[in-house]
């Protein structure tokens, strides 16, 4: 529609990032509405687009991949929007590249799509988790080397662990938690514990036991990790707190690659103390730390935790119903914590 | 103790293959038995001990890496075995290696050691066909390859799928087939379907709905082979077999390799008829097809399924359980089903 007359009784959206599978909704959608389909190439041309053929918009939907395009939604890309924007929706759980607060203080409403993303995440998780447990990692690259022949035994793979006897540690029990809980239960762990900021109504334990962020640094076999990016959590596990955890401890990540110090966490891969490792997510990704990567004890994936035909075709459509949502009734569906309890008045009818 | 005098008042046993972790168990056992270990190097060496020094043995140990040292125990090698062999103890579940009815027509025992294997075998297959579903091991590779960056979301990996709608079918709804029934239930599949030569008591069944082979091929979403290889099994998965299958089915094999043709399997893997595939066992092993290996939607381990410490453990000190039960009571604890009825009067008391 760039270029063309904007039917003036219809809102405005404009789609910054690909859409894969949502045609059908977004099709439904675009005949009620101006849709504006997102063609800049840089920061720099979007800026001057915000100015320009998307001065009016009025609601707004983005992708993970589309910071490649836009770079971060912090407090500068925020204060270039104009004034007609009443939502900005995003296309996944994790909303780390939009700055919420600084969306809040213009009164702009921003959704995320939580529980979407949760089975296939936990999906991921189990997969890595199993993997580092089991030193599948090391085994796939001795067999892909040619080395099981001559090295005989499993590709001279030294021998890892089953789920016996081993502790879980839960760090962020929330709906991503608690799926990965769930599909653990019948693999034969001997127990689970978990560690949120505040403890969860029992209801919302699903069997795991609350502890200290210490005693789990302390008592788990292996560290699980699903909290969310924010100023809390960056470098949530350093030198120090990977030094506090138990010698020979397994850490899957599925969450953000920030949360971990990646030199540290290196550091205690390369030494054992770490014994071995799962990463769906890494700090400067997609620029991959390839000293990170190619550890053999780490089983590394380039952020598929959503990667699925149904995950992202559910995203792309709760997205739609996010926009629709806000233009009906002035309110998007899943507005982020960060936001909630705020009156919005832009756009409510 | 080779060289040294036998104890007469003693059994004598005989360990073929390597013990890792069970020192404990065969030092109790060692005292009292004549402990021999074999050491001869080549199949032919093996023939002139059995005439030898291994005259007398009574009780034998074997394991699956051992048939570097000795071949196949094959009506050939059992027709070596001393007169007073009572029993063969095999540390593993699939006693393929070991022609069980040869043995008993020499009226000797053969034990192997199944349940052991259940759990840590389940859970390679689960980590195989969650792998092999997501195209996590092309998402792997794009990444270890250095492509997240250049090709993006998520290295340029086609998309894969969800459990979500999908139905597995389980082939040999057994010990194993149960156990990943198990663990793959809280990951929201459509249904479980199974075939078994036999249907099995509906107590056994665990929920999973029983149907012929062809209806298995012709809905199954993922097949999930756990067959014992057999006369009845070799090739199972031919071209025909696999021709029959769903368009885009994804298999699970952590039986044994030849169960799958594996040139019709690397056919239909190549043309995208099978879509992925997760394996554990190859045909001609540990000499690896690297044809089959090597294909991006091919997510391979070096048989790895009781490759962990506890199962390991477990399964050599099963065996030892096994021999000390046959110079007890005349009887191994395990014996294989192709035995069940026989009388053994050798060694009984």
């Amino acid at each position: 529609m760039t270029g063309q007359e904007l039917d003036s009784s219809k809102p405005i959206v404009l789609r910054v990032g690909t859409i894969f599978y949502a045609q059908e909704a977004w099709e439904q959608l675009s005949k009620n509405v101006n849709l504006l389909i997102c063609d800049s190439q840089t920061r720099e041309e979007f800026f001057e687009d915000l100015k320009g053929k998307y001065s009016q918009v009025q609601y707004i939907s983005r992708t993970y991949p589309s910071i490649a395009q836009t770079g971060r939604w912090d407090e500068e890309l925020i204060s270039h929007l104009p004034k007609s924007v009443i939502s900005v929706s995003h296309t996944g759980a994790g909303y780390d590249q939009v700055d919420a607060h600084a969306l809040r203080a213009r009164s702009i409403q921003l959704s995320h799509l939580p529980k979407y993303v949760d089975n296939s995440t936990a999906d991921t998780h189990v997969f890595l988790l199993l993997g580092a447990l089991r030193n599948f990692n090391a085994g796939h690259h001795a067999l892909y080397d040619g080395l099981w022949a001559t090295h005989h035994k499993s590709g001279g793979v030294p021998v890892a662990h089953d789920p016996e006897g081993k502790v879980v540690g839960i760090v962020g029990l929330g709906g991503i938690g608690r799926n990965i809980l769930k599909k653990l239960q019948p693999f034969g762990f001997k127990k689970f514990i978990y560690h949120n900021r505040k403890r969860l109504p029992e209801g919302e334990e699903d069997g795991a036991e609350y502890v200290s962020f210490d005693e789990l640094l302390a008592t788990a076999d292996i560290i699980s990790i699903n909290v969310p990016l924010s100023e809390h959590t960056r470098d949530m596990f350093d030198d120090e707190v990977l030094s506090k955890a138990k010698p020979g401890v397994v850490i899957v990540n599925t969450a953000r690659g920030p949360v971990i110090n990646e030199e540290a966490f290196i550091k205690h891969l390369k030494s054992g103390h770490i014994r071995s490792a799962g990463i769906d997510v890494m700090t400067g990704e997609p620029y991959a730390n390839m000293d990170l990567v190619k550890l053999p004890n780490v089983l590394a994936l380039p952020h598929m935790g959503t990667h699925s035909y149904e995950t992202i075709k559910k995203m792309e459509e709760g997205v739609v119903r996010n926009i629709i949502s806000a233009i009906e009734t002035g309110h998007v569906v899943n507005l982020v914590p960060e936001q909630q309890g705020h009156e919005f008045s832009k756009g409510c009818k």
